[in-house]
């Protein structure tokens, strides 16, 4: 488990005054960026220096409870399975001050060569982070 | 069916320059937005003078193909369920261009009371609307 | 003079439910792809297939009024000045509903080969169309 | 001088492949929000328990350089004035790995009350802080 604490930004917030349900999973990207960092180099020298990217073929949220100005989410980043050439990360989120459960994530990334948007099996290094979180 | 047409903007896309898959749902609730316009005074006066909001409970994509800027998103919003309190609208978006279906999303909203953020049996109206685009 | 009239969304405010200050220059970009609309193909074809950009070297605004949700913000574009390889957009503000200024944006842009990040000279098709806006 | 340091992430690039202008502003409030967290209880008490904000009544920029996926901006916060309602915070940024200056942002903020979106004088507490930071 990667743990990733993301206070809710000024300008996060829509006319209700809630995070907008869509920037849950900009949350969710970050928390994906941040458990990558454990590479040498992170998911920036994946990306740039080995064109190797996880676009989404698949995401979806549950929504529990709002977030608001002022809280921060703490997001416990899983990997509840990884495949040949794909994987599937669980974001559980929870608003830190009180533990409270604010929303429950999924988000299925094909592992893909970036140039040509095309799946290629997990790499081994890749593979062997995921493993280390696999839940 | 309500159709919702998006060109993709420049600052719409990534690092891999295509849009970023949380955006999808950003333009999903652009659609609903787009469709609750039929009602009067749209969702605007739904939310700031009946107080009257959609949160999301659940939502979901499944992401076919990319988009890129130049690409315009042609969105059909149906309403596949109509509960007491809560309503499921999807979104199938393609390239207007080729007619390629790119992402397949799902949205299930509360209808809520927005002082309170508490779920509300949907008005008579916003059922109308709903009813006339079930599929 | 061109016109882009744009809804403020139910994600463009934040915690203090005002139109968050830099999402004005969204707005700014928004219209002036508009404005370039009036091009052939327009932004994209001048962006994707001539490869030629207009990135910012300066911008600036002037904040008089909040927009919210609710609001369409009346954006007159114009051009007060236009150089050999630069030049510079006006837009102004309105909240269409009562007239009232928001906001005035100034956005300087270099003309720029986009594959080299490197100004070259306006093209003469861009700079007729600029000129019809001047003022 | 209070320093910042801001990751760009994968969504933050537009379709020309670098940050997109608008958001360069959504990195200084960033950082602002940080000066501030030496505050006890940060912008978020300001904000949430002493209904006081800093709404932009200006702000500009020049671009110098740059900043793309995989850089991380360098931001240094001053305040060069500080008026009876007002400030004026200065963001320099550069690009960390070599130094460069990519960019100069000036941000002029009325402290405000936010129930009556009016300024006020700023708070002795906000004052000093300020004064640290004075350039």
């Amino acid at each position: 488990m990667h743990i990733y604490e993301r206070p809710v930004k000024f300008e996060d917030v829509d006319a209700a005054n809630i995070v907008f349900f869509a920037r849950f999973f900009n949350y969710g990207h970050e928390a994906m960026e941040s458990l990558l960092g454990e590479l040498e180099g992170g998911y920036v020298k994946l990306v740039l220096v080995r064109k190797i990217g996880m676009p989404a073929v698949h995401c979806e949220a549950d929504f529990v409870a709002p977030l608001r100005f002022g809280d921060v989410a703490r997001i416990e980043v899983t990997v509840p399975r990884i495949g040949h050439r794909s994987c599937t990360y669980k974001y559980d989120m929870f608003r830190q001050k009180d533990g409270t459960r604010v929303a429950t994530l999924l988000h299925v990334c094909a592992v893909s060569d970036l140039e040509k948007l095309k799946a290629i099996p997990i790499p081994d290094d890749v593979r062997a982070l995921l493993e280390r979180h696999k839940r």
